[in-house]
C-alpha cells in the first residue's frame, strides 16, 4: 500500500514547533498572535509550492486545495494551528501537518483523484485568547452568532474582529465550507488521553464525540470560629460537599464503565483555617456516548438531598451537549484502512470537543486518533512518536482516496 | 452587692461603636489606624476625667491607673480596641469598656481599695493590619522578638515601627506590665461561640485557653483531561482528600466530645472543571484542653496512609500550642462572684487565643466570658445584650475587689 514519508512528517513537526517555541519543549501559539501567523504563513508557502490554491473565508479559516480531475465537491482534511498557553506540539497542529503530508504524497506520487483535495485550518479552536473554543467551526456551522464572536476580546481588550482584520487572513464568506462545495471532512487528532498508548494501539477509529452534562453543586452552611463552635452546633459546608462527592462516586460507579465524571474545581469560602466554611461549591463534568447513561447521571444528581449535614444543598445545570455521531461510512473506511496497513486499532468516542464535531452537522465527517504518550495534552510534555504520526497520516491518505473513489 | 451602672455601660458601647463605624452595624478599626487612635483618645479622655494616670509602654500598650491606698502592685483589667475588617462592637473593646466601667464605679462609689487599679489596652491583638495576632502581649511576655514585630508591614508597606511612632502612643519600656508592678490581670471577653447563649448562661468562668495543633494535609495525584481519562486510570487528588476528610471525621469523632476540629481551607489545583485535580491540600485545626486528647489527634493524623486512591498523601505540622491554664484562685473568684450575684454560670475553656493567654505566663491571670448572640464574632452582626455586658462588668468589679482584699 502507498504510504506517506516519515522523514517529511518529522520535518513538518520540527519546523512548526519553532512557531511559538517556549524553550521548554512546548509552544504558546494563541489564535491570531504573531506566532500563529508565522505558522499560517509557513503552511501557505508549503502548500503553494505544491501547486495548491489558497482561499480563506470570513472567519480566516484557510482552505488550500489541489484541483481534482473532475468538477466535484472537495474532500477536506485538517485541524487547527493555535494552542493554549504553554501547550504542546501535537494538539491540533498534527491534524494540519498530516493533512499537508497527505497532500504532498498525492502530489509527489502523482496519485490520481477525481475530487479536489483540501487542507483546512480552523481559526481559534482553543478559545485560549478569544472565548469560546471551536469559534470558527461554530460560526460556519451555525452554532454561534458571528457578531458575538467578533466582539469577543482578549485580556488586553483587542477584539477578535480587530485581530482578524490585522491578520491578513480574513477572506470571503462565500469560501466557507458547505455541503455543496465539500464532500467530506476528516480530522486527525491526538487522543489527549492514555488509552491508546496504554493498550499499545496505533489508531483510534473515532465513532463520535460523547455527550456531556456540566453541573455546579453547592452547599450553604454556617460559618463559625474553629475554636468556639462545638461539633454538634456546626453546619460545615465543606463536610457536606465531601459527603456528596462520595455519594456521586458511589452512585456513578454503578453506571456504565465507559462513563467519565470529574470534579475539577471546588471553591471553599471563606477559606480561612480558623473558620468553618459556610459556602462551598464544586463542578461536576460527566461524559458518555449513550444519552441514556447521561440521563442516569442527571437522575443521580437530582437525588442529591436538599439538606446534607444540616447544610442547604442544591445544583444547577450549566450546560448539556448531545452526543455527536460521525458518518458511519467514513468511520468504516478508517477502521478498514487501519486494518489493511496492519495497524492495531480500536473504535472509541472522543471525550473532548473538536471542530469536526460541529462540522458533522454540515457534511459527512469523521476523526482519526493517534496515541498521546502518558495521556498528556494541553501541556509542554504532550508527545506522539513520529512513527505514530506517520501511521495516522497513512490511514488519513487511504481514507481520502477511498472517499475519492466513492 | 454593689453593681456597675447599666446606663453608663450602654453609653460606652454606643460611643465607642462610632470609631470606625462601617454604617452596617459593625466597625473596621485596624490597629494604629486613625479610627483606633480616636478610640484610644476617647479612652484616655474619660480615664483622665476620673483622675486616672495614663502611661504607655514601648509597644503602645496603655495603662490607666487609679492610685491605691497603699504602695502595692496594681490590679489590671482590660483587653484590646482594634478590630478585624468589618468586625463587631464587642470583640476586645467590651473588655476595655467593662474595665472602664469598673473603674468609674469604684471612683463614683468611692470604693476603698489598697492596690492601684489599672485599665489596660493591648496594642494590635487582631493582627489584621500587622501580623501576627497578640503582637504586643506576645512581645512583653517574651513570645515574639520585638525587632521582628517592628518590621511587620501592612499591605501598603507601612511598618509597625512607623505606625507606632506616628500614633503618639509609644512610651517607655519601663512601663511594661511585669509581675513586680502588677498583682493580677483580668480580661473580660465575648465568648465568640454559641454555647453560653444556647444554654442561657450569663457568665463563662474561663479555666484556660485550649491547646491546639494545626496541620496542612496534602495530596499529589495526576492531572488529566476530564473527557479522555477513563476512571480506572485516574489519580484524583480531590477524591483522595475527600476520603481523608471522612477518615478524620470518623476517627476524631471517637475522641472526647469537647474536641473541636475544623478544615477551613482547601486548595484544589489546577482548579479547572475539565481537568482532574493533581494537587490538593487542606488545613486541619484541632483544639482541646487536655494534652492527651491533642496527642490522640496527632496519632490519627499520623495514621493517614502514604497512598490514598493512588495519590501520594502527606501532612505537615504547621504549629502546636499548649493548653494555658489560668490562675485557679482567680478562676474560683470569678465563679464565686457569678454565683453571689445570682447569675447562671459555667466553667469552660477558651477556644480562641487572647492576650490573657500570653500574660498568664507573666502574672496571675484569668478571663470572664459573656454570651455572643448566635455565636457570631469577627463580623458586623456580633452582639451581646447590654444586660449581659453589665453582668460581666459586675463580676469583674467584684473580682477586682476580691483580689484587692487578698
Amino acid at each position: 500500500m502507498i504510504t506517506c514519508s516519515k522523514e517529511r512528517m518529522e520535518d513538518k513537526i520540527v519546523t512548526f514547533s519553532k512557531f511559538g517555541d517556549t524553550g521548554k519543549g512546548g509552544i504558546t501559539r494563541l489564535s491570531m498572535s504573531p506566532e500563529a501567523i508565522q505558522a499560517r504563513d509557513e503552511l501557505c508557502k508549503r502548500c503553494k509550492a505544491l501547486g495548491m490554491e489558497i482561499k480563506t473565508d470570513d472567519m480566516a479559516n484557510i482552505y488550500a486545495t489541489i484541483p481534482g480531475e473532475e468538477e466535484l465537491p472537495a474532500i477536506a482534511m485538517g485541524s487547527h494551528l493555535d494552542s493554549v498557553i504553554q501547550g504542546g506540539n501535537y494538539d491540533g497542529v498534527l491534524g494540519v501537518l498530516t493533512a499537508m503530508e497527505v497532500a504532498e504524497t498525492i502530489v509527489a506520487e502523482k496519485i490520481q483523484h477525481r475530487h479536489p483535495i483540501t487542507v483546512v485550518v480552523w481559526t481559534n479552536e482553543e478559545g485560549a485568547r478569544f472565548e469560546p473554543a471551536l469559534m470558527s467551526s461554530g460560526v460556519i456551522s451555525g452554532k454561534f452568532d458571528k457578531a458575538d464572536m467578533l466582539a469577543s476580546a482578549d485580556k488586553k481588550g483587542t477584539t477578535f474582529a480587530e485581530a482578524l482584520e490585522a491578520s491578513g487572513y480574513k477572506g470571503d464568506e462565500s469560501n466557507r465550507m458547505t455541503s455543496d462545495n465539500y464532500k467530506a471532512l476528516l480530522e486527525l487528532h491526538i487522543e489527549q488521553g492514555p488509552v491508546l498508548e496504554d493498550k499499545k494501539i496505533d489508531i483510534g477509529t473515532v465513532e463520535g464525540v460523547v455527550g456531556m452534562v456540566n453541573y455546579e453543586i453547592f452547599f450553604k452552611g454556617q460559618s463559625g470560629h474553629a475554636g468556639t463552635t462545638p461539633m454538634p452546633y456546626r453546619k460545615d459546608a465543606l463536610y457536606a460537599a465531601c459527603k456528596i462527592i462520595q455519594y456521586l462516586h458511589d452512585e456513578l460507579d454503578k453506571l456504565d464503565s465507559n462513563l467519565v465524571y470529574t470534579t475539577g474545581r471546588m471553591d471553599v469560602k471563606p477559606g480561612i483555617h480558623t473558620v468553618i466554611p459556610d459556602d462551598v461549591s464544586f463542578s461536576l463534568d460527566a461524559r458518555h456516548q449513550n444519552p441514556d447513561v447521561i440521563q442516569q447521571v442527571v437522575e443521580v444528581v437530582e437525588r442529591i438531598p436538599k439538606e446534607v449535614e444540616k447544610c442547604e444543598a442544591g445544583f444547577k445545570l450549566n450546560w448539556r451537549r448531545k452526543t455527536t455521531p460521525f458518518n458511519t461510512e467514513l468511520v468504516d473506511f478508517v477502521e478498514k484502512n487501519a486494518k489493511e496497513y496492519g495497524y492495531s486499532n480500536t473504535r472509541l468516542y472522543s471525550g473532548p470537543g473538536h471542530d469536526a464535531q460541529y462540522m458533522a452537522d454540515v457534511l459527512p465527517t469523521t476523526m482519526i486518533f493517534v496515541p498521546s504518550v502518558g495521556g498528556h495534552s494541553h501541556c509542554e510534555i504532550e508527545y506522539t512518536p513520529v512513527e505514530n504520526c506517520w501511521k495516522g497520516a497513512n490511514v488519513l491518505l487511504q481514507t481520502v482516496l477511498d472517499v475519492d473513489k466513492k
